[in-house]
């Protein structure tokens, strides 16, 4: 192999372990997960990362499209495909109020700038809330915000679902007591039932629900793939020196690229700066346009 | 003075040109504008900037609400206000898509991945809706955005207004020939009259909508005179070598200090980590709670 | 006189009791308020009623927009213009959830299908959630809406106000007592202070919000002059015995003429129906579209 | 049979072909379905209906959530369960604009007041947009909205789809053409491929989308069960004269206690009238609170 593409960072740690020698031939490691991204920078923080690496996971097309407009639209998806449930007038609570991602990034706490509130919403702790909630869901990059005790307190027929981190956020694993029922309903649901009746509805085993109970549109996987596949290309044909063993962003001027292949698709015209714009602005009239740090 | 408290850096400017020796009692700088922090960013690159400074301007919750939200309500209050017009039914052209700022950012053209689109606009060159629509407003950061040709081509009665950076960007200038009357109907409002007699409504004269014709809630306010406060504290208390002749970001746990004392207003209720999710997350139970490198 | 044209029916009520004798040559009443509509109703219950008249009050077209398109933009508007609040984060409490307007109507309370919870609220009692809410608007056609023990209860610097029917909502009388002192901070904006120290910001001392703290937009000024307008006209030409001695609604055909009239202005453009649909639905393909009794 | 309950008016239909003598025995017949009410009303105007009917399908709560608030979860519901699209940045084209029902109702032309423009929406002709649009529904109750020739002239990929009355409102017949090739795709979706490679997703074969590829959640079905199960009572118990040989609403009284049934689900709190508010209102403290004519 001359590049490795993954996608969480297993191939990478196995070709570690078992073929170090390939790291010879190996010009750049293209990484697209949260995780696999935090081991790199863990590899690279102990000294020990031998080729480039680049994290696409956190270019501004992909980071838009794959979490907030893909998640946005698919936690509704989820809901109604795996209960039927009508939204209107139900009380939820959501825990975390970041990008809604599959994140390890600390999402939960909110920053506190009150964003939520400014947007609506009423910022609450779950305790106080949890009796009179039809649907909770968590997505705060932490563990143990659902906890058993929670799911003691919520009414019967609440639904609980995660869109957060793995499967950390819902204490499921309390769940499985001897006093407690689990019935199965459909794929993907199950009631879990207290011995006085009560019934809450899990979904996806508290796993994340937009990969479990709705699809990824093939827009997205567009977007993604388009990342990718840039990232790899210019680690390939980068003169000697340009990346050293550590971790980088996509270069900017790639990430715009990506997200100007896709505009046609939305019937969408970009405005082109006049000479005397971009000399006002300091910048190249083909762009990049932000800065390297610009995340969103 | 110990201190300096800026908002623009024209006294940091003249205490340089005019009391530089006043700069060995001096301990800091505060800076809340834009346009300051960035002749603070060139004093500092050129070598020339003899204390530390903080830049407040981009504190996360001075941003959020300075910018974002006083905005957002401030645009419409400034249109009800000066024309009285019913917001029902009119086409808007906004050009730009940051946080609407009056600001010298590049927000112009948007970073193209079309967040614009899936929030459910279209994405379209000015010349083309030019004739089309009722209200023209300018957030770019950018110069000449609005053109004497497109002011040519509006249809009568459009309303032009600006809520970017200063006064550059409707070309108002252009408006100022023989052939055009300007006929000044109410504080803020004027009528430019065409030959044929088309009118354009241009309010302010191009100057900040927000600034010019409406409020700045005291809400607002507290939160920025929070920050500037904490500024002012942090750089007197700092102990010798925390900071030196640079420019700093206030620390992330000033900022949510800041907004946790304007939290009790809302009636906001921020749930506290458990040891072990301070664990999971690798963060201190008090923040600060976001990385220093944090910006929404 | 060979019609009249009266708001709120006194000029009606004065010709009836001074000049009877007007009626002779009279060819008709058009009344544009709900008061004067609710009038003529009694007089020709009574058998009173010896002219047709017409009530433009319930044309569609002018109904949403005096009533439900103007109040929906002149709510806000008149909060800022008085209070220079911000929105953001703020808890509201409406009472009533009809189209918000100046009306006898029953809003009060609102038809319990719901439809305020469907559409996001929260449907609560005012005695329940007085002491948590900043805003305080009433619209229910109803009399004492807010009662001296609300006010009592509410939190310090409260907003009161009244978007519903004249001036009976909340009950201003009971704050006209010798233990509360008034203060008068600008034109339409009265603290009332409790001895405690607690003020609440009473708007227009209890009358109607939008009439008296914001304004109307021209366009919807144009709305009711021509449905008027149309009014007069059927009246005049109306051939012998169209129109006996009693209260019409404007024909459909004229409303809709009137709707057709202000498209323009908004770019818009209506399909025809073919021969073929017109048939199936039974409509003639010029209009009227909606049978007489469609509200809307 | 003492009653009749019936959904289409079919069984009604069939009993007075077949045993017309039972009629002596009914006490009434409650119907559902706008089709079926329609075939009451005309065996009412022909003089031939022989007992009471009640028209459950204009009951405000049954239509309130039947039609507005059910309809408007399942088309996005619908639209993601069969083709997995993503919603962001599509342009979408929806013919008519009432309450989106399964209806013969005239709703297209929508009546020309322009209430979508206000409501944010372009109103354009078909003509214009078709090929631009990425999703084409139909909710006009008319036929041959959508024709051959739009169809001929939609860009690839295309959705199409109809909420409207039965499946008339798009010309699916004028697609079998020997030129046109079928692919079914999946369940409900339809490719209609052209000869040069363009394809259009035809969802449903034109039949509503709701019905086919979406779910009634339980909640709607339990308001529309309450609802017949009331009026069946009504008629039942209904001393001798109450009803006549004609179609009748529901009691509004009636109306207002299948709401009410519902509300605690809601957590939903009704505010009592005082003595003095019914009173002044003209009301009973009771209900019912609209009049029997009040639609919504």
């Amino acid at each position: 192999p001359l590049q490795i593409l993954d996608d969480g960072g297993d191939l990478t740690h196995w070709i570690y372990k078992k073929y170090p020698n390939m790291f010879k031939k190996i010009k750049g490691i293209v990484e697209e997960s949260v995780t696999g991204v935090h081991r790199l920078y863990q590899l690279s923080k102990a000294g020990k990362l031998c080729v480039p690496a680049m994290n696409v996971n956190d270019s501004v097309t992909k980071q838009k499209f794959d979490n907030l407009y893909c998640c946005r639209e698919s936690i509704l998806d989820g809901l109604k495909r795996t209960t039927d449930m009508m939204f209107g007038g139900k009380q939820v609570v959501v825990c975390g109020y970041g990008e809604v991602r599959g994140s390890i990034f600390p999402l939960f706490p909110p920053f506190p700038t009150g964003n939520s509130i400014m947007d609506g919403f009423r910022l609450v702790k779950l305790n106080e809330v949890i009796r009179q909630v039809d649907i909770v869901i968590t997505c705060t990059g932490n563990k143990n915000v659902v906890t058993r005790e929670h799911l003691d307190r919520m009414k019967n027929s609440c639904i609980v679902c995660n869109m957060g981190h793995s499967n950390t956020e819902i204490d499921v694993a309390s769940l499985r007591t001897p006093e407690l029922t689990w019935e199965r309903v459909r794929s993907q649901v199950d009631h879990v039932i207290w011995p006085d009746g009560k019934r809450i509805v899990l979904l996806a085993e508290g796993r994340l629900l937009n990969l479990s109970c709705s699809t990824v549109p093939t827009f997205v996987l567009s977007i993604t793939a388009t990342t990718q596949a840039l990232a790899l290309i210019e680690l390939y044909n980068a003169p000697e020196g340009r990346y050293k063993q550590d971790v980088y962003l996509l270069p900017k001027k790639m990430d715009e690229y990506v997200a100007s292949l896709h505009l046609p698709t939305f019937d969408a015209h970009l405005t082109e700066l006049t000479d005397e714009q971009a000399k006002y602005l300091g910048l190249n009239k083909n762009g990049p346009f932000k800065p390297n740090y610009y995340r969103c």
